[in-house]
């Protein structure tokens, strides 16, 4: 387990930043009527929104189609970032911006490359972070899509 | 990424009952019509089915009593053991088997130390392993709750 003494506040808005920024793996959760789904998906961040790409007609578009809702997890069990989002966008392939493109195939497959594909954005509402139990409290940095300059709960 | 050579069926059965046997941390995914939901949680085998604890109030166990559904991750996104469970039972903490109990204090909180906890039994009924895209194909290593002996896809 970690350390007794948790992140300050500002220390964990830099830990999201930073992960949310630099990793390029997620834990994508997405569910409706039919049950939850949950994949592991490479990613990039794009201004504000993440952006991935999967099956046009898995069951995570099918989900994210019937809830609008995706809540994801970008670290590992014991040192999460752990993000509530709300789906922004489906973007077809051709509508896809080059760049966040190019990005996306640097750590993944190219979804341009294979047909029935779909980019998804996702843009964060909540996020909370913590590495153990000693970290709940405080664990939100994240609120309705703002960061948050002090704790909230 | 991965070697591209996928392993054969075997190895991919062995690894995925050696980390549900002595792995203890999962992704745990739920979702009802209220959305997806998504936890790190500590777990432990007993038997066929796979045991956790999270609050009797939580999402998680809303979801669960909505749906009878989880779908669960073990190991990492680049080398994953992915299960859809049926969830076998709600346990009380004075219900619980000794044995469980302590442990699952071993990897984690002692639910039976703090109110307001329930144990959740999961009964695994697919389960599919992968190591990278190459790996997608003969994923499928328990279909219906039984350990395949060939691949299924």
């Amino acid at each position: 387990m970690s350390a007794d003494m948790p992140r300050p506040h500002a220390e964990r808005v830099a830990a999201a930043r930073l992960r949310l920024a630099q990793d390029f793996q997620m834990w994508l959760s997405t569910g409706g009527h039919a049950g939850p789904h949950l994949i592991p998906v490479a990613f990039v961040a794009d201004g504000d929104a993440l952006v991935t790409a999967t099956g046009e007609g898995s069951r995570t578009v099918r989900n994210l189609r019937e809830t609008g809702r995706a809540r994801l997890a970008v670290g590992t069990t014991a040192d999460v970032v752990m993000v509530d989002a709300a789906l922004d966008d489906l973007v077809p392939v051709p509508r896809v911006a080059t760049d966040v493109a190019d990005r996306f195939a640097a750590v993944s497959h190219d979804p341009r490359e294979r047909p029935g594909n779909v980019y998804i954005r996702l843009r964060p509402q909540r996020i909370q972070v913590w590495n153990g139990f000693h970290e709940f409290p405080g664990r939100t940095v994240m609120l309705k899509g703002d960061w948050l300059t002090e704790p909230a709960d």
